[in-house]
């Protein structure tokens, strides 16, 4: 592989509903001799996460929207192949923001070097270890400010930043934890694997009456990573008292129509319930915390994981795609295949 | 009067809708001798307030139902007739919670006395001096944390709790206060009498219109009386990080209809924002914090109200359908007319 190409994937046009291929342009850009303070990046893994799919609207939103014409931005993690920086060795692994693209050269204050754990393969940082994990760890504390035997459910169970949070919510002493999913096998993966005890398939009834089922002394906490008849099925079961942490509403990301919300908001007077939307951005000061917490479960074998691995950077919108039809388990990445040539 | 015989109006059928007079039953109940340790007292005035709509339906809820052939129970004021009680002599000014009738005998538990303030008539410890000031109070405090300088929309605002919120926010330091109420003289009041910056009438317009315009630089906080329209409203205009105390739904107590919620809820996320109701059996304890305050600001001349006065107990139940209806403005109260021939 030769380095000094870089293949990126641009936002060529603002989806309306579903992204399409023509929405996006593939580009290939020689990089120059690196200035004073760059290095240069051969990236292993990027990430394809659903909110990507906001910020490809124009709409006023937490972060700023992709430009058009302009290369996904994302995380993602690589090597460092060469290097005019002292801090960044050649060889280095490091995480980055700078996404879509298989080679990334930028001045070394835009990467950071991973405290790599024994044994975690590299993806997982863009993951469970990483940004994935934080939003579930921040989601159930800082947000929904769960507490232990609080009863906790989580929409998309099966997905990267649920089966996160469900671990999590185990972990930090939840009671009884309930997940949904979209299909059977992922169903049947939360309570086999994830130790979820009780799961259902929200495409397999209305969610309304399988969560009231599933919940029959009612939830404490709800981490949301659907919307829609989700957090309509959770107001109907909350306990007072109760906290949800909107993480997601992937359920009406790609919709052109009018999104109905709950009909059941005034339960939220009568019992004393709150909601609460985040995205990350605001929580970055428990990073150190959460890998404090997260190294220590993961060395001690009490983290489960799935992933599901797109090879090749010119995949990267199928991968989006599919993930957000939910044809992933756990985290979905995306391997740029040329890394085993160059680096291994 | 002979205060032998109490008057009292009891719920004699769960309401569909609008509540009917056939829902409700008018009794005379004969008051035996004092049992040591009661008092009798004879009730000046009587609250209506739209949480009693809720309490009239079998649903599960912060507060148990209203009992079927039970007096209606509720805040009300009046003065002690006979004592068999040393703590509550003969004279004394009470608030309690035994409601709609005009005599009320009961053990000496249930009774406060009332820490008059110079020159402020008794009806307002059933409103702004009360329940419901404390009721804003903790809205803006405890549930919407608000800080000086922020923006704040109250949508009922020319209602009991609406007044009461809207210059409690301008005392606390909010830097924009926004109202809305439903007639064009209630939204003239606002902003001539009650300080607001601006107003408008929920009834001739779209909300999401008006209020876009009334806060051209967004709202942080969000004072809810109405919900329904009002709610998505909010959600379209709040800053990131705004935050809305959920104290009132009034829109849909009555309806029999699906109450669609907001169709942006996705902004939650994106803002960060959060919606917490309440109600204020929750937050007892910021009533000492409040009555200190509310008392300096109403002995220095800061507070404003208006007052919806009924005459008799037999028009209570007029008294509360009109509420719901908005034909109050400031606090709804019911004088049990009899008072006057008896104490003064």
């Amino acid at each position: 592989m030769i380095t000094s190409i870089s293949t990126q994937i641009q936002l060529a046009a603002r989806p309306v509903g579903w992204p399409r291929p023509n929405d996006f342009a593939t580009v290939q850009i020689e990089l120059g001799e690196l200035a004073p303070g760059q290095i240069r990046v051969v990236n292993e893994f990027i990430s394809v996460d659903p909110y990507m799919r906001g910020r490809m609207s124009a709409a006023k939103s937490y972060s700023a929207p992709f430009g058009l014409g302009e290369t996904m931005t994302g995380g993602a993690i690589g090597r460092v192949v060469e290097s005019a920086s002292d801090a960044f060795p050649v060889g280095s692994v490091v995480l980055h923001q700078f996404g879509w693209r298989d080679v990334v050269q930028e001045d070394a204050a835009g990467f950071k070097v991973v405290p790599e754990i024994p044994g975690a393969p590299l993806s997982l940082y863009l993951g469970i270890l990483g940004m994935t994990g934080l939003t579930g760890y921040v989601g159930l504390t800082a947000v929904a400010n769960m507490v232990p035997g609080d009863t906790v459910f989580i929409s998309g169970a099966a997905g990267a930043v649920g089966t996160a949070a469900g671990q999590i919510a185990r972990l930090l002493g939840a009671g009884r934890v309930i997940g949904s999913a979209g299909t059977d096998e992922k169903v049947a993966l939360l309570t086999e694997k994830y130790g979820y005890d009780a799961a259902f398939n929200y495409k397999s009834g209305p969610v309304r009456e399988q969560l009231a089922a599933a919940a029959p002394e009612g939830i404490d906490v709800f981490f949301d990573n659907v919307g829609g008849e989700h957090l309509e099925a959770a107001l109907d079961v909350f306990n007072p008292g109760g906290r949800a942490a909107l993480c997601g509403a992937i359920a009406g990301y790609n919709s052109t129509e009018r999104k109905v919300g709950p009909d059941n908001m005034v339960n939220m007077i009568t019992r004393g319930l709150s909601l609460k939307g985040f995205t990350l951005g605001s929580y970055l000061d428990l990073a150190p915390e959460f890998n404090e917490h997260m190294t220590a479960w993961f060395t001690a074998g009490k983290i489960a994981y799935d992933e599901t691995v797109v090879d090749g950077i010119g995949n990267a919108v199928d991968a989006l795609l599919s993930m957000m039809q939910g044809a992933n388990t756990g985290k979905m990445v995306v391997r740029t295949a040329v890394m085993a040539d160059v680096i291994r």
